[in-house]
């Protein structure tokens, strides 16, 4: 099949394009290359049947880009220090964005994918979140350009299907990680990795106790293709790994991977999420979806990546990691409220 | 002032721009005139300080349109039968077109007020709903073109004013009715009254114990003009008119002002809101917002507005009334939940 990958140079993005070219398809990534990087995608492109647009999916996308069977639409930023710099772009990202994939698809007849997250949900009362949860989501704080942009592309999405038959998919992702992931984005796994490899302390906030699920990135793009590829369910269907791990928790497993690092505590923000976990059940049916990799393997690989990524920042003395901006770990530590 | 009225040509924004007119000020009605009509400004377009223009906010507006001290953003179809016709459509006037408005007011220093709603609640779990109620808004459902829309404008607003200084105001707009409404919205107020006029049966759905909270349009007039004017919230602001009554003693009303009709009894919908009513304590702190209009003088100016309409069809020959469509009422019946 011909199948393009909006946001395709980014973590998600280029490990679907990886998976999607072994399975012999052909991959168009569409990317503005913001948050994604070539490095990300260099080995993909060594492909013929690989190939890469520079665009920006809040345009029209261009006719040249050719016709499609499958459009995974991925394009937007999607860790809080990268969408908040420039939130207006982020909720045109979503929202206009997921309108031109549309349109391409109904001109195309291709199924569409669309990359929801958890997000949706905002803080949420309930746990672990059914796809029946409303969510809790304040459409007016400083998170709501990427909440609110995904809740309306959702919208949108739905009403392609309805009122002009585009046969569309919508997955509601939650944590993932892995190898290939921005060293600033702010998350968990990635922050705690990085400042173990570079010998700093481990930043946990407040006594750590909060939970976090995540998902191997393989287990995701699993997730992802299955869903594409189902004709049972149109409305959005939560992917991400229900276990349960508290922050410290997993503070400790990457020290004792990497094998030195000293965690210590600093103020918990007032609004950092307690707890997120994915109600699987409409996956597992739907799709037979069930994630495969433990975090003690994902997190040993994903180390293994950012040791390389360390190792090479120093030896070409810059300061920042790939994809990275020179004070984005600094600006993630103080976002007031994020998914870390 | 030189002030700008998008949807000025609508129920809502006729009423605002006679008032800012009657106050002195110049104002440009911006309309595309799908659900606003010409009808409603006639008079308006009498006085030498009020011009019309006619485009649609989804495309970027002309930067021959000038510049302004205020700009209300009304273009939007605020009517289920009206906004699910073309949702696509319906969710880019709200975000594309706020955008737009935005960017006009950051080019030329105005304030910005914004048109939201009450539909950011969604089906509220907690009545009545102050402004930090989250809400409970299905992203899905064929009401999400307008409720998404409009919390994304909202999310829209705010960065506008956190990253462009933009100086915003919002108003969280609730069941408002009066002259000039349109009879095919499928509200309560304008479906009762044009029935009772034709000689209709009234009908309610289940048995008229759920309860609506209305207010009259010169009451919403004076709260919007007073929320854009005032400088102590920028966030949004409740507007509406807290006293409820059951749709059965709306139709009883409605049948004593008439002099006649008949009130029949139809299945509720499953998904019939079964009550909203604003908490306008801040609007009465911040803005000495307080409705005065009771809905026995507001419901007989409204009726005696559609006798003439009414009559007018009947006149005409015309099943047609004013920026009506053959068989909304119809369609409006059959929404399966609707704001009635």
């Amino acid at each position: 099949m011909r199948i393009l990958i909006t946001g395709g140079a980014g973590f998600l993005g280029s490990h679907l394009g990886r998976r999607l070219l072994a399975e012999g398809h052909w991959i168009t990534v569409f990317d503005n290359f913001l948050t994604g990087s070539r490095r990300n995608i260099q080995d993909l492109l060594r492909s013929s049947r690989a190939k890469v647009v520079t665009g920006d999916v809040t345009r029209e996308l261009p006719r040249s880009i050719g016709e499609f069977e499958r459009i995974y639409n991925l394009a937007c930023p999607a860790s809080p220090p990268h969408y908040q710099k420039a939130p207006v772009h982020t909720t045109l990202t979503s929202v206009l964005g997921t309108h031109h994939v549309l349109e391409l698809g109904a001109r195309c007849g291709a199924r569409v994918l669309q990359a929801s997250t958890s997000e949706v949900y905002g803080d949420p009362e309930c746990h672990p979140q059914p796809e029946s949860y409303r969510g809790a989501v304040s459409c007016t704080g400083p998170r709501a350009c990427y909440d609110e942009g995904k809740r309306c592309a959702e919208s949108l999405m739905m009403d392609y299907a309805r009122t002009r038959g585009v046969k569309v998919r919508i997955a509601r992702i939650f944590n993932t990680y892995g190898p290939g992931m921005a060293a600033d984005d702010g998350r968990v796994v990635s922050n705690f990795a990085v400042q173990a490899l570079r010998g700093e302390p481990l930043t946990i906030y407040g006594n750590g106790s909060q939970t976090r699920s995540l998902c191997y990135v393989d287990d995701m793009v699993d997730g992802l293709i299955a869903l594409m590829e189902q004709d049972q369910v149109v409305g959005p269907v939560n992917l991400g790994n229900p276990e349960e791990l508290t922050v410290r928790e997993i503070a400790e497993r990457i020290v004792s991977i990497v094998g030195r690092g000293r965690i210590v505590q600093q103020p918990l923000p007032t609004d950092d999420p307690k707890r997120r976990k994915p109600d699987v059940a409409l996956a597992s049916r739907a799709l037979g979806f069930s994630p495969r990799v433990s975090f003690e393997e994902g997190a040993r690989r994903t180390v293994q990546y950012f040791a390389k990524e360390v190792a090479r920042a120093r030896r070409t003395k810059r300061s920042s990691l790939p994809a990275g901006t020179g004070d984005a770990l600094a600006a993630s530590r103080a976002l007031s409220r994020e998914e870390r």
